[in-house]
């Protein structure tokens, strides 16, 4: 039969992201294309010990049975001390939902919030599911201007008086997909100027604690004094990706609404992901963990960093990243990294072109690479062949 | 600040099914209001088994990396068998998506074909998140008049020539909340009614496989020459509500949308989950795990319905459900069942005033009762209450 798609769905495609996962398959395929931690860095050891006698710990009914759509109220209580000790933000219950993720945090507020037409402002570039997601609920995801100290907040202020965005998105500490950092000041302004303007804040976190040679920097939420500001911390990248573990943090009266959200949708999270979050964020097991991470990253990151000096062309220009998973750059020579995309795949090498991640399609000439889930051998060869090609091919374009 | 929520959600409520979620808590309540497998038949041993070595048997990567948004190809590979085996549906992968429940089903389909002001057909009374859910989507829920064979198929092609409705939205089996069966020969028009004008036709099928004295029905989807019927089936009731656990079937061009729906919200299930139900649908370990819990849900129904008979007044008409967890049920008297539903609350004693079951908040003489989460000496005590209450208690309208 012909299938009549909705307004909101029938012009959206899959992500790049999600032709990427089918590649990354290929097991002879060197990626630095996704965002997936390294299956050495996930904690089986621990997640054993957790799952082996969960149901004798916790009894039948807490691992089985329906929760409640806001979360288990012991991985709450945890919660509100994890986002005290490691975030400074002072939170209640009603404050804070367990979700499937942050990206499901991304799609609520938007299905909360985003009507027809509605501009989302994003950082120019932005975390792509960001994108689809607020085309999925026919908004317009329109790029605010960045640079290494955080937003333009000039631009950022312009945007709002121009487009009366229903909400900001950000990825404040090192960044999908610049790896960048906004400074103490520039979230002290932004935090002011969308207050100002009655703009929502949706501040996604999932990295800040894979953390190199950073301090801290506090979130944004932390200058929140009018409750625009909702923050987002995951577990998948800390602990495990497929426990779809994360939390939300906002003001109550709109929490109340994020929960009818979820109950139209997956009701709650898995109990035992919520269990094995629960027992990392008691004591310091944890913090311990993560301490075991940084290291394997900072090697991946230093490596990749050394292999791109050694083999890629100065025409590549990039950034050294603090903390997270990507390192981020553009090409002088004003090339189309889409097509060289294609290219450098014959050679079983896969990178990410960053048009992907602009709003408005632009950032032609940008790539950005993921050091997470390679191994320092794969990072050598991928680099090499990687700059092996970009030495020997001249720019399409310019 | 002042919080612009959007259209679609801004006149929005939490679900009755909420309210009640919350009075459960409270462990005096003899609750028959909501929908929860009892503890009891919850099967810890064997989670807790398999569990144990989870990581030990399938490696890190399958148990915590992150999984393809269509379900893990181990679980998928059993679901076809089951779904042949049990249903009679012959699969390809390309025909499922594993989803976080049956509900999550519900809100992508709508996400995916309900535009503003669409029409989606359901049984009335159907299941009450389903009209939330379109709601949120800014469709209208429209009731089509049911029996005990299952839809009034005049009324059924009246209004879909009358509201062109995107969609269709059934529990043919053991239904929520009326307990009744769809005959095969009800099935079959349904199937080529709504093939002939084009709608969609969302079959959900959690209960199915809890049958007390009916014979096997084929679901509609057996029945389907277009492609218009997609069917769900659903480990919630039969395994764990905490697992989030889910299939929905169908043609294979709208199930690749579908995922593009499920990668912007929750990206996939959680991988132990998934495992979990993999293990269960391993030779015949969910059958025999079935045939344990058939015996104590059959046991809580005859319970009820000889309370019923011996404390209930005859002005309450029921019918006896063959399988599932409810006795639906409407008084002669036309009571307003939402009155007595708080009185009786007063004696820690909760039904479901049927009426939230109603497209049209019509039923307000209907009530449902759950026997599935309680035991046999609070069924005895709660009808007991109950019946008292409807004999003194004089009907407040007619």
């Amino acid at each position: 039969m012909e299938y009549a798609l909705s307004n909101r769905m029938k012009d959206v495609s899959g992500s790049a992201i999600r032709e990427l996962f089918e590649l990354l398959k290929d097991p002879e395929i060197i990626s630095f294309a996704g965002g997936w931690p390294t299956t050495e860095t996930l904690p089986a050891k621990q997640v054993e010990s957790i799952v082996k006698d969960v149901v004798c710990k916790y009894g039948t009914t807490q691992v089985l049975q329906y929760e409640s759509s806001r979360g288990k109220p012991l991985l709450l209580e945890r919660l509100k001390h994890f986002l005290k000790e490691s975030k400074g933000l002072t939170m209640a219950d009603e404050n804070l939902v367990v979700i499937s993720g942050g990206q499901q945090g991304i799609e609520y507020m938007c299905k909360l919030f985003v009507n027809e037409g509605d501009t989302v402002l994003v950082q120019d570039p932005t975390y792509l599911s960001t994108l689809q997601i607020v085309a999925t609920y026919q908004g317009k995801s329109v790029g605010v201007k960045a640079d290494a100290n955080g937003l333009d907040l000039v631009d950022l202020e312009e945007k709002i008086k121009k487009h009366k965005p229903k909400m900001l998105y950000v990825v404040p500490t090192f960044s999908n997909p610049t790896g960048g950092t906004y400074s103490v000041e520039n979230r002290k302004g932004i935090a002011e100027i969308t207050a100002k303007h009655g703009v929502l804040v949706l501040e996604d976190d999932p990295y800040s604690q894979i953390c190199y040679d950073g301090e801290h920097v506090p979130p944004i939420k932390t200058f929140d004094k009018t409750g625009n500001v909702f923050y987002m911390a995951s577990f998948s990248k800390i602990i495990a990706p497929s426990l779809r573990v994360a939390v939300i943090a906002g003001a109550a009266e709109i929490m109340g609404r994020f929960i009818i959200a979820k109950q139209s949708s997956d009701v709650c999270n898995s109990s035992i992901s919520q269990l094995i979050v629960a027992e990392f964020l008691q004591g310091d097991v944890l913090k311990k963990h993560i301490e075991t991470i940084i290291p394997v990253y900072k090697e991946k990151r230093d490596k990749m960093l050394d292999c791109i000096k050694k083999y890629v062309p100065s025409d590549f220009v990039y950034d050294v990243p603090k903390g997270g998973m990507f390192i981020w750059g553009y090409f002088k020579s004003n090339r189309d990294v889409m097509a060289d995309f294609k290219e450098i795949l014959k050679s079983k090498v896969a990178m990410l072109p960053g048009t992907h991640f602009y709003a408005d399609g632009g950032g032609k000439n940008t790539m950005r690479l993921n050091f997470s889930n390679a191994s320092l051998e794969q990072i050598e060869t991928g680099i090499k062949i990687l700059g092996d090609y970009f030495t020997h091919r001249p720019a399409q374009q310019g």
